[in-house]
């Protein structure tokens, strides 16, 4: 059975309204081609930049409006939403990098980026996530009731890390997702390495989800939405501007690379 | 201070002698180059068969071809030789894909591949080393007193393990070293990827070292001596005839990565 699948690659401006609309219109588009699960990038609502995070920020909870269109929309259309990320206002003000995965209007798990964009690339870029954002506590690992398929969730500079990928492929996940938003710097040097290396090594479907490049915006994404398949092959990559991926994800070919190449029973640990 | 470093791509047929004279050959003519740390790839005495494996085996000690030619030219020449890997005959006959790491005619270390390679792609290839070999059970860092950085060790299908990459790099390794022989099915599609994935993860220099292909042998390797920087990027790769990639190993280039880029101090675990 093969799972028709779309990786949306919007364009987050100044206005979360219209970023929201946007992101909505897109995934109506992939529903009327025949999407069942549908993925956001990170950050898809507000522009990515330490300094608008707070006033993009909100709860994660029904009475929002970030958290209902993703509900919403999961709602109407019957899908499975993997929804990019949104900046999480928490608990005493504490601000989360959170992506929200619905199925049918029902929440099925939420992920809190783990590991914070810290760089500083001489003459590249210099980013600091972990002044303003809490990092997450826990791995995400999302069975998907509907599709019959286990999705293991990170956000963005979470891809970096192959053990955090092994912890998801060791708890069942057949696809990784990850909507990210790397930037012209690190984007061209890692982004379709990490997405093939991931994929690679848990053998599984791993799909990478920007924002499109907005010019008229301080950080420069690097787009590029990626999926490859459990061999490490691309399967497809878009430019930088605004578009959709659209590919059938099948089960079964998790289990063939697998059993290919049996990799699960032969790891050693010390 | 950089390391002159050369990786060998010599052929191995049917005859060990002369497999070891063309080593031999293609060593002195890197050092003559310059060369201070040498690095030979896997089964470089003899052909890459399950069923040639234990006709060239030997023990991994003094008084045999293998292991003397290693002691002596890293002896004579005064460098550092990553003796690839040949077929050892250990104690109760069982057999081992063993590398020996020599500097200036002393045994600094010994790995044994922990990793069978047993594989079964329709259409490509069909193997199973474990028929045959007994994996190793110990993890391989090496310091080199002379050349002042560490090594750590892998053989082949070893590569295919992060796990295994990130042990290293958590003891210590600057530079991690893998003399294989992927095939034609496999080696197209995943040996320059895991080279840049492990480099990439482990933010150190990678070095894969395989055999020049056979026309006449039965296993086809793909050749495609490999070297990765801490970045991820290829700095040289062969094609599939006999040659020496030679590169400069700068420990503060690996230094400079972690320090961009810093991932050591995040990693999580659960």
């Amino acid at each position: 059975m093969t799972i028709a699948t779309a990786l949306i690659q919007c364009i987050a401006g100044k206005d979360k309204a219209k970023n929201l609309d946007s992101a909505r219109s897109m995934i109506s588009g992939a529903v009327g081609r025949g999407a069942q699960l549908v993925v956001l990038p990170e950050c898809f609502q507000g522009e990515y930049a330490v300094k608008q995070f707070a006033a993009n920020a909100e709860p994660a909870s029904p009475g929002h409006p970030t958290y209902d269109m993703l509900c919403e929309t999961s709602k109407d259309h019957g899908i499975t939403l993997v929804g990019g990320s949104f900046i999480e206002r928490g608990a005493d003000d504490a601000l989360f990098n959170t992506c929200c995965v619905f199925e049918d209007g029902e929440l099925l798990g939420v992920h809190r980026k783990l590991h914070m964009f810290d760089v500083d690339i001489p003459g590249g870029i210099r980013f600091r996530e972990s002044s303003v954002l809490t990092p997450g506590d826990s791995p995400t690992v999302i069975q998907s009731p509907r599709l019959g398929i286990t999705l293991g969730v990170g956000i963005c500079f979470d891809v970096r890390f192959a053990e955090y990928a092994d912890y998801l492929r060791r708890h069942g996940a057949d696809v990784l997702v990850y909507p990210g938003a790397f930037n012209l710097t690190t984007g061209p040097a890692h982004w379709t390495l990490l997405g093939r290396a991931r994929a690679l090594d848990a053998q599984a479907y791993t799909l990478l989800v920007s924002p499109a490049r907005n010019p008229s915006s301080s950080y420069k994404a690097y787009g590029h939405t990626l999926a490859v398949d459990p061999y490490g092959a691309v399967l497809q990559e878009l430019g930088h501007e605004q578009g959709t991926v659209e590919l059938e994800i099948n089960a079964d070919r998790v289990a063939d690379v697998r059993r290919m190449v049996p990799l699960a029973g032969k790891r050693r640990a010390w």
